[in-house]
């Protein structure tokens, strides 16, 4: 069963179809997880290997992918199965022969073999490989750019998306909640992260996670690396533990981040906490429809400029659903040049990483643009956690 | 800090160049994750934004990757900070500029610009436009397929190596332990994943552990699926649960399978254990170095065949180092066709996975081949679990 009604699947691939005629793509093949998952309710842990949906203006999309696979998109999607087409096993990692030649075939059986076909050229599992046989399987197709396309589609929530993403962020909370509560300078850090992932995980009462597109800690002289795990080492005194994690629900996430202190916190960290969550509530009240993503982040820029401070990297991007590596949507960030407009039902993670040695800070939440303003899905203190 | 001693990143950078100077590729570009760390030590998540480690034939390796990633590039690896590039974030994700033409700027300012360039043309993260723009970026370099070259460099593990899979396969027992141990029909799905994912991550008290490549359960009318992860109902009664899971010990990996019943297992379920095991034990007699892996399968594929079964997918795969979505090596798999020796200290994960609807069966343990046949490292019964 897939998580949402027809009705909602129906919505998605209008419009995808629409942006397709837009682009004059007349085929869009698409090996993006997320967009797979968008679009049919795929949701299956074997984007290891290669698989696609196939969108045709004229037709229902129609999955390819390993043949062991097939009960995992028979279980997840509303597809008849005369469109869950499964590949033999000798195509999995074979230096003989590629599993997009099974997928030309595909396409040709389907009298698609001379078409205008869209591919997702910057997406992490369609391969260089991948478009090197896709071309030359296809010599009668044109191939055009459809890099996002869907991304683009999923930019704008459903009622019912942004309801996961509520309950994404409530385990985000109580993740981090039980994070801060378990940390001393004598837990190891990879017990510190078990129990953070298995809140994540468990979720609540009322509904359960999953494993979020990552979770990273930075913590003592690794405090500025802002993607890094974690050791077996004690977490230690006089050191921050700056913590990014996400909630996933249904594969929609809530970022969120935050910083603790381990002893008492220097004045220059104490000030730092305090002019991030400044430029954190100008920012939430900046956002409101019909605003430019970048207006947004000179907003931000000009608090901390103010204090002295300069930060190189993006403040937030769209965030939704993902599957590893990522949870960020690949469309608009908040940062400059972005001239994406704000509309309501936008979810971002506006993350505040000031990665500046020992004594780095970071502040994120995730936040939903409303028909005025936004509002934050989290319900954490804004501030420099400490552990005395 | 890396995780191995500078003589062994030594030794890897030595053979990877040997078969580089075969392939009569000059400059390799590394986008694989585990091949980053397995030649730097290079270990963050942060391959949600392409990066990639240069190889050159008469220098050291260069990581080059996002601005803010640098700090993880300086924590974990034994480059010098010259060797060390970071990018501008106005490249992560943008629609107009490539972080592939900032790779090319680096490799003309370092005089490799008119070179044979080594690229890892199926890797999930070397995507159809980082090609293009590599290309487009480097008019005067040959390309030429790079594919595995690094991974085939894996494929035998050092004694080093072998003693991180031997704790990861110790907290693979144990997870799944854990698991199994949790088990009852009124367990929420979610829970049981979140212990196993805690026991995962906390490891033991000697060496934590970290998130695997994927956890992966198939309970009850989706006991058939191979790669579903898990729902918020409780796993029930007269259900198969079946587990995959991996112990994973600074990135190493040991996959393991096992499958529980819930009340009375139907003689025909019982039947299909007793026949894999006794499949998994001839194929682990069979393992040997000089064995051809073809051979081990068709050995397999005997033994279940005079039961009247059939499995059409490969029964193992080289195993080891590993980031999400994958822990497989993409080398050898253990299945007709596959004409790779048996060497020792390869590992391999033999899965035997009988997806066959409600009832089905999985058993999979991580071996060595040693100088005489093979050890298992699992201690785990090789049974059907019953949770009556």
């Amino acid at each position: 069963m897939p998580q949402f009604g027809l009705e909602e699947y129906a919505r998605r691939l209008a419009r995808t179809k629409e942006d397709m005629m837009q682009r004059r793509i007349e085929v869009l093949l698409i090996t993006s997880p997320e967009n797979m998952n968008y679009l049919t309710g795929y949701d299956a842990w074997s984007f290891y290997t290669h698989q696609m949906v196939i969108v045709a203006l004229d037709h229902q999309p129609v999955w390819v992918g390993r043949g062991i696979d097939v009960p995992c998109a028979t279980s997840t999607t509303y597809l008849p199965s005369g469109d869950v087409i499964g590949y033999s096993d000798h195509y999995v990692q074979s230096t003989e022969r590629h599993p997009m030649e099974f997928v030309a075939q595909e396409l040709v059986r389907r009298g698609l073999g001379n078409h205008a076909v869209g591919v997702e050229m910057d997406n992490y599992y369609f391969t260089a490989r991948c478009f090197e046989r896709l071309q030359a399987s296809l010599p009668k197709c044109t191939f055009k750019d459809g890099s996002n396309l869907v991304n683009w589609v999923r930019i704008v929530k459903s009622e019912a998306e942004v309801e996961l993403i509520r309950q994404a962020s409530v385990i985000a909370d109580r993740a981090m909640t039980v994070g801060i509560d378990a940390i001393t300078p004598s837990i190891r850090q990879c017990d510190l992260a078990a129990r953070i992932m298995q809140a994540q995980i468990t979720g609540t009462e009322s509904f359960g996670g999953a494993v979020p597109g990552g979770l990273v800690m930075g913590i003592g002289p690794r405090a500025d690396a802002p993607h890094l795990s974690w050791t077996d080492d004690p977490v230690g005194s006089d050191v921050v533990v700056n913590i990014e994690l996400g909630g996933c629900r249904a594969r929609y996430h809530a970022g969120l981040a935050r910083s603790v202190y381990l002893g008492t916190p220097p004045d220059q960290l104490r000030q730092l906490a305090a002019v991030v969550r400044e430029g954190m509530e100008a920012v939430f009240s900046a956002i409101a429809p019909g605003r430019i993503c970048s207006e947004i982040e000179d907003v931000w820029r000009r608090v901390i400029s103010r204090h002295g401070l300069n930060k190189p990297s993006r403040i937030g991007y769209s965030i939704g659903l993902g599957y590893p590596p990522d949870w960020g949507e690949h469309t608009a960030s908040l940062r400059p040049g972005d001239a994406t407009e704000l509309r309501p039902n936008m979810i971002f993670h506006v993350i505040l990483g000031m990665w500046q040695g020992e004594l780095s800070f970071v502040l994120s939440e995730t936040i939903r643009v409303m028909e005025k303003g936004c509002e934050s899905f989290s319900r954490m203190p804004r501030e420099l956690f400490v552990v005395s």
